[in-house]
């Protein structure tokens, strides 16, 4: 520290000077872009406002939130998504409790939508073309809120209408190994209905899987044992317990991507170019419906042939058949049929974003950007009205701090109100495709909170591995909801750990796919990002997801009565997502510890070395240059962290303190590739794109094995995409490896 | 200024710790990674220091360098190019003039090279079989130095081996239209050797146009008419004057993308993921051959047939005929054919780049890079060693300021020698696909200055928009070569203008395609870029490029008796680049001029609504909202200069102004667009891509354009593909103006 020399001259003048170059150096305030109460290049967390922030995020104004977001239907494009967008914009342009600005973004975007006028129906047909049984198309009115116009029947978004009839089958999860153990029984699939449950393999893939095989009709159902832990009686479900009742009926979208569906790559404008909407990759082939487990019962219970094999069979009491076709003696005539009609439509429709914004005192150009979707598909209000309650809570506790001027963060705060999530991540896809630049430029993280709450025993949180540290940061310091004393850290760990070889045991952080509205942020912008949740005890549970999941039962006293009463688990996620927020934001140094990355680098490099490695040398393929890469990565980001530790304890330069951030926030851009995987739409991340190979290893060089294991690929073209894969993971390893390097070494 | 405030309190006390105050604020330099003589973080282009380097840039020093670097053939990884690289390190590592550090970098590329063994041929066949006539391989040794091992033999780079043989046509220039004009008057092309000219297109495309048009091989040579203003005698020609001799071939790559052709988008690495080598697309189709205008004028005026149309003749000294085969009555007999014998090897090869490094004393991670290749085809003393004797000379002005701890740049600058570009600017591809990362975060710019004098008339700037007005203030502040007393810019202006909407009448500055190594650096990463030299008066020469061009008589006695006299116009490239490379580096605020775009933009705009807006409109395609992203890119480029002059009268804060620079710097990032032509490797950026339409307009919309009024094509995919590109072109000029948009607006 250099003004301790001049103060070494000693007499009064010196000192006075020397007084005079420290407030100089340190106190004066430098003009900043926005109004900065306090701003200083070396402004950094403060942790009593920290702490006053966790103090003031409130169970019971989440709850109040909670209900207000929940009372009525929001699909997408409603009215009442609209009136919500309102609600946002108004509690952001608060002048007590707003933030600096706040402005909504449409999109014109393509959704799908039942037939008010048609419902889609699911029938049986004897024999002789006579309807024998026809399925109520909605779900039972249990507590009056599963009714009227606002409530959309159940059905599979993106599914294209017809009325397919056959025989019906069983298939189980819909997986391509289930269509194949089907035929190999010697079942003839064509033409048939297939009924199937949902897990296992995603939504839209079913239809795909399902229609290869020649069926000709898709009918999902939720499995008592795959969400109420078996239980299957009204008396035992909703509105008597957290358990899916038997009309009750999982909503989804059936698109295979994400984002518009006519505007890959670019914003949904109105003048903005459009695919041809008949020549859409991705969207079901055929017909699909979902249907509740009481109807799944009627038509599995009565179902002809063999048993099928014990992992498929439910908790519907009865013993499930594979078809095709209905037995003797039960409810329906041998050779009745099952015949689907889906009327749903297509529409272009109109969805909004809120954006809201605290400008950043002294890095304006750095975003720590935290969303959640608004859109349900019913009341929703755990997704994603648990998650928005919190969103709002936060929002409101730093907006009033910023419009008492005692607070503003170093770097801007940006949080978002997504629109039409729930068709395939849509809006918050629309705005990574808008703001690509601006975003790759100066991202720091984005937070993702959606479905706040599904169960009240645990943080659950997802996120690629530089984030890992500080959500731990963050939670040792935070009170877990209930009389245990423990930290939300103490009691995570308890639930699911994991044993680190470099810290040991550890709280278990999940990765992140595409579950919500992260993804576009992680795998097309190479921004690191993080999905917080309260969760399940799994020793009591072994739900799927939450029971009520996508239905009209997902309501307000669901939530108070069986999910969180006391919304402590609310606040907690609250405090958890706010502490993050304010740590990234505040923080002169980033909290972001890109030297985790090193730990998923080598377990991937294990993983490849141990299950990929004997026939990679069968094939001449060397892992030596990815072992180097991460080696070298390893190496990189342990000296960069140290020069970090030296730094904090010196006075650092606000452009050495930039210049180590920037290489902190730009890290996982070095992992983008938009070459590698042009297949898979908006997947650029070398580490994070979809893994369908069977070793949790990277993902390009896993999946280019499988297919080379394939033994219908061209075998010599196959390997080469093998090594070509593992080329392009080297160049992103040694790349990212350069970039935390020194940053004037050759 | 707040320490304006304290000051006014007055007494002799406050005053001592008000200079104390100012001290602290200005004058201690803050702790930075590399040594700083005087870093402070307002430091800034220091401009005695700037007139210092002008004056120390030496013309004589730069004749030496020519000297040394040309003294021997030094094609990339020759013998000599190895030693070429040790000297380049060897003047970077130098202890009193060099620079902080000097690397190298070595990849492993395809190259190809002509047999020594087995010179390829071009030979006169008669109909019996007999051989009429062999043209001499090799040039004439005319000065002693065209002859030798390492003088490699004319060749076309790439070109397949193989001794076709068929009738001789004239083909003009090669061109699409060439072979259509010959088929349209009745010839049948296929089975033919055809003759043809450089010039007009690419030296690859005259192959893969032939070859679409059957014919078997190809003869290319240099008219007098296009190169020596009609000149051909030997006394006419070098030594007696800068043109062509009779026997001289103009060398050249005939690949048609860039980059080293096995591994595009990798380093190539010995373990990179290599292609198949016999599965390359690219590589010319058909075995070619480079002669020189006395051989093609033995073949040219003996051919049978029409005469060719006036704009296809040339300066032999005969009426040029189209063929096909050789006249009667003319030296050979009729029926005669010509064989063209290629025994070019495809070779695998070691080339190294060197980098050497100043590291910068208050932003180190940023850089200015500035390049030339260091591989020749002979000597090179134009091509490349023009270039890189001007870089040598000044790393070693920078150097020795360095050494001494007078100097340290503000931001890093890396001086680069690239290797193999001429086989397709593969040393500086290898780069940028080993540091894509690093370099698209921190690159400011790169400067090219490859033949550093092509003349002695004027300077020739190539660039996109941002560096054109830094250009202007370095080039307004030297003394152009000669007794004119002009500056270099008011000297340009006379030779090469422009009236510019804005500025009025300015110096023509020309854009980038893919002629040397800046290629990658604009094109695949979006990196401002430029390309300086010194060239002809176009009232006294007409030439395509100086006539010696990829000949064996490049050399050194050429560039001192005919091109440079004196070597003023070498230094005076020196000054030009060297002031150029300062100011990047220097300048507090970047001197880059993105409101430039807004010109370049406002023209491609008025093009496509001239010349395109009707038939768009027909189309239904509406320019509207192009011209609404052009309007917003012009008020957001115009408001941050606003912005930046606003802030340089200021005190600003270092933040600040990093936050300006990043804005300027990444602009050309947000032109980016990976997934806009992905058929065109490496080329991303939406504005520069090549553009086969007529329209100077957005290339993307021009060649979508052009191939929907192609008639062979699908009319309402065109059509579609038309809207994309425009679509395209629109998101990136929004989001390039949201970057350039105050950084904390919604």
């Amino acid at each position: 520290m250099h003004w301790v020399k001049i103060l070494g001259v000693g007499v009064g003048a010196a000192a006075l000077l020397g007084l005079g170059i420290i407030l100089g150096h340190f106190a004066i305030p430098k003009a900043t872009d926005p109004p900065a109460p306090s701003a200083s290049d070396s402004q950094g967390l403060d942790l009593a406002i920290l702490d006053s922030i966790m103090k003031q995020l409130d169970a019971s104004r989440i709850r109040e939130n909670l209900r207000e977001l929940s009372k009525e239907p929001h699909v997408a494009s409603s009215p009442r998504d609209e009136a919500l967008v309102q609600l946002v914009l108004e509690r952001w342009k608060d002048t007590v409790t707003g933030l600096d600005a706040a402005k909504t973004y449409e999109y014109e975007v393509l959704l799908s939508f039942p037939s008010a006028e048609q419902p889609n129906i699911v029938e049986v047909v004897g024999p002789s073309g006579t309807v024998l049984h026809s399925f109520k198309p909605f779900e039972k009115n249990l507590t009056g809120e599963q009714a009227g116009p606002s409530v959309l029947q159940p059905y599979a978004a993106y599914a294209p209408p017809g009325t397919p009839k056959g025989l019906l089958v069983y298939a189980n999860r819909g997986s391509e190994e289930d269509f194949k153990e089907l035929e190999a029984r010697g079942i003839n699939l064509s033409g048939t209905i297939a009924l199937t449950r949902y897990g296992g393999v995603g939504r839209g893939a079913k239809t795909i899987n399902a229609a290869k095989h020649g069926v000709v009709g898709l009918l999902v159902y939720t499995d008592p044992a795959d969400i109420n832990d078996g239980k299957s009686l009204p008396s035992e479900t909703f509105p008597n317990s957290w358990c899916l009742p038997p009309s009750g009926v999982e909503r989804g979208s059936y698109y295979e991507y994400f984002g518009d569906p006519l505007t890959p790559y670019l914003p949904a404008h109105p003048s903005s170019f459009r695919l041809d909407r008949h020549n859409i990759s991705g969207f079901p082939p055929i017909p699909a419906q979902p249907i509740g487990f009481e109807d799944a019962k009627d038509l599995l219970c009565n179902l002809n042939g063999t048993s099928a094999p014990a992992s498929w069979q439910g908790a519907l009491g009865c013993d499930y058949k594979l078809g095709p076709g209905f037995k003797q003696n039960g409810n329906f005539s041998t050779g009745s049929e099952v015949k689907v009609s889906v009327h749903n439509k297509l529409e272009l429709r109109t969805s909004s974003n809120v954006l809201g914004i605290i400008q950043g005192a002294v890095e304006p150009d750095r975003y720590v950007i935290y969303g959640n979707h608004r859109d349900s598909w019913v009341h929703g209000a755990v997704d994603p009205s648990s998650g928005t309650a919190v969103l709002l809570e936060i929002s409101r506790v730093l907006g009033t701090l910023l419009k008492k001027g005692t607070w503003r963060p170093r770097r801007t705060i940006i949080f978002a109100s997504w629109g039409a999530e729930e068709f395939g991540l849509i809006g918050s896809t629309e705005f990574t495709e808008e703001f690509l630049s601006k975003l790759q430029e100066r991202a720091v993280t984005y937070i993702n909170v959606d479905i706040s709450v599904f169960a009240n025993a645990t943080l659950r949180a997802q996120g690629t591995p530089p984030v890992q540290s500080l959500i731990f940061s963050a939670t040792k310091e935070i009170s877990a909801p209930g009389p245990s004393g423990l930290s939300i850290y103490d009691n995570w760990i308890r639930y699911t750990n994991r044993s680190s070889p470099v810290y040991g045991l550890v709280p278990s952080m999940g990765t992140l796919g595409a579950g919500s509205d992260y993804a576009s942020f992680v795998h097309f912008l190479g921004i690191s990002s993080m999905d917080l949740a309260y969760t399940y005890d799994r020793s009591k549970t072994s739900a799927r997801i939450y029971p009520t999941y996508h239905t009209a039962f997902d309501t307000f006293d669901y939530v108070e009565k069986f999910l969180d009463p006391g919304f402590s688990s609310h606040q907690a996620v609250a405090r958890t997502a706010g502490s993050v927020l304010l740590r990234l934001s505040d923080s002169l140094f980033l909290p972001l510890n890109v030297s985790d990355y090193s730990e998923t680098l080598h377990s991937f490099l294990q993983a490849a070395q141990k299950n990929l490695g004997s026939l990679l040398q069968q094939q001449n393929i060397s892992l030596g240059p990815l072992e180097t890469a991460v080696q070298r990565f390893e190496a990189a980001a342990a000296a960069l962290h140290q020069r970090i530790l030296t730094l904090q304890k010196s006075s650092p330069d606000p452009l050495q303190v930039r210049m180590v951030n920037d290489q902190l926030m730009l890290l996982e851009r070095a992992f983008l590739n938009p070459r590698a995987f042009p297949e898979e739409r908006y997947y650029s991340h070398v580490l994070w794109a979809p893994n369908t190979g069977s070793t949790a290893t990277f993902p390009g060089l896993a999946n280019a094995y499988a297919r080379a294991q394939d033994i219908n690929s061209s075998r010599s073209e196959a390997w080469a995409e093998v090594q070509r894969q593992l080329s392009i993971v080297v160049t992103a390893l040694e790349g990212a490896a350069a970039t935390l390097e020194p940053v004037a070494d050759l």
